[in-house]
């Protein structure tokens, strides 16, 4: 039996790491670290930090090489195989490492339950045979490290609020009957293919990280400045991730 | 000066505490722990002993009575005053125990961002001309909380999510153009006001407190068994707080 745990950690802040994460860290057998092949180096050395700075005991870091994803048209398809391929990756690890079963850990950016796949990965192994159990520990979100960093509330009073994407804030433009758009994984700046009329923007980059970066105020007035910024941040330093809230008044759109 | 630090603390599990709000807690010159005069008298219980576990050194802990919430049929105005009355509430206490300005802290429950008014209060502080900056620490939410229990993502793959309180799903149903729901400050099972085919639920009372409760299944089969045990729980503790998830398969609805 193989007990999964994945442990967020925050986005990037060590000190967003909660008791519990370090806890989880420490009663793992093994720690499996992903090597991605991008830019994003920063990301592997936080987490090889992170381990040094919290591990006491016998827990052994392992880092494996994370399967490329595959470029297609279909992005749903092209992600299915991608996780496919991560499985296959895990299940290669855990035979080797824990062949006889035992507490192996993740650490997750952020929090597991907010876009992020380990969970449906994990849910392909136990479809495959294996006996696994998975056990989550929360960690401070990206998003929740935007409104800390900004001193906003996520949601006005008493009022509702849509986590989505960039690539569906683009392909369907502001969703219906609500004011409060929190978006993440977007790519291509996906505020300027909406009406700025009445929208504010809070926007955040590698945030809890000693780059973080900070752009708030009228969505009009301060489009292009995070463009720019974006793009020059980006290519200092090869990589970026960033997120934002876009909030517009009642009785605009 | 006043330097107020808005403190998330977890939604109930001290293990969810972060170091940056344990760190924060020791450098605050005051915290300030309202007491409620309703039955939810573990929550004040929970924040003595957090800062009888987490206090090394020099911070004050002072209680005081929050005011009481107005009973009116106009919803927002009976918060507004009450907001009101809590922002004034404050001022005495900053006057009486920080006269020459210094380090406030206020422990909140999950995280400062979602469904807490204390960033609106404090507005109301530097409306009223107050000098007062607003520092904010992230905490785990009763969302992650609920997520974290049942091992399930928010957000099914590249998918959006609407937060959102029982009393809007009850007047205004479910939300267009979205698949997952999440619920919070729902004293009246609005879960039971859906068309439940095809929805999944997914529920916890008290989570990360010894009394965690959870439920998961079908809609339709559990949402009698969740309104049972909410109620007998709620008799025999003399309060609850709850959330959940609600999920639609695509083509419901
Ligand atoms: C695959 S998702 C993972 C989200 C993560 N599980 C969380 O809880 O924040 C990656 C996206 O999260 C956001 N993100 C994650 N870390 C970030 C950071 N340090 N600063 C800004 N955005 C971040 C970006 O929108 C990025 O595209
Ligand atoms: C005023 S809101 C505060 C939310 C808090 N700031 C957070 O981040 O979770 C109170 C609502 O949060 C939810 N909640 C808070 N703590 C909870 C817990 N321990 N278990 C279940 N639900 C909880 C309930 O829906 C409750 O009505």
């Amino acid at each position: 039996m193989i007990d999964l745990h994945l442990i967020g950690i925050g986005s990037g802040d060590p000190d967003h790491l909660t008791r519990a994460a370090a806890a989880a860290m420490n009663a793992a057998d093994v720690i499996l670290l992903p090597r991605k092949r991008d830019a994003a180096s920063d990301l592997i050395e936080l987490r090889r930090s992170l381990c040094a700075a919290v591990l006491r005991g016998h827990t052994r870091v392992v880092e494996f090489d994370l399967p490329e994803r595959g470029e297609s048209d279909a992005y749903l398809d092209a992600v299915g195989d991608w996780h496919d391929a991560i499985a296959a990756r895990w299940a290669t690890e855990i035979a080797s490492h824990l062949p006889n079963g035992g507490r192996l850990a993740l650490l997750i950016w952020g929090d597991p339950s907010l876009y992020d796949s380990s969970l449906r990965i994990a849910d392909r192994l136990r479809a495959g045979g294996m006996m696994l159990r998975v056990h989550v520990v929360p960690g401070i979100t990206s998003l929740q490290a935007l409104t800390a960093a900004h001193a906003i509330p996520l949601n006005t009073l008493a009022a509702p609020v849509v986590i989505t994407t960039g690539r569906r804030l683009r392909a369907e433009g502001w969703p219906p009957a609500v004011d409060t758009l929190a978006v993440m994984l977007d790519g291509t700046c996906a505020f300027t293919s909406i009406d700025p009329l009445g929208v504010m923007i809070w926007w955040g980059a590698y945030l809890g990280l000693p780059s973080q970066a900070l752009v708030a105020g009228p969505l009009a007035d301060v489009s292009s400045t995070i463009v720019a910024r974006r793009a020059r941040l980006r290519a200092e330093q090869g990589w970026i991730m960033d997120t934002y809230l876009l909030r517009r008044s009642k009785g605009a759109a």
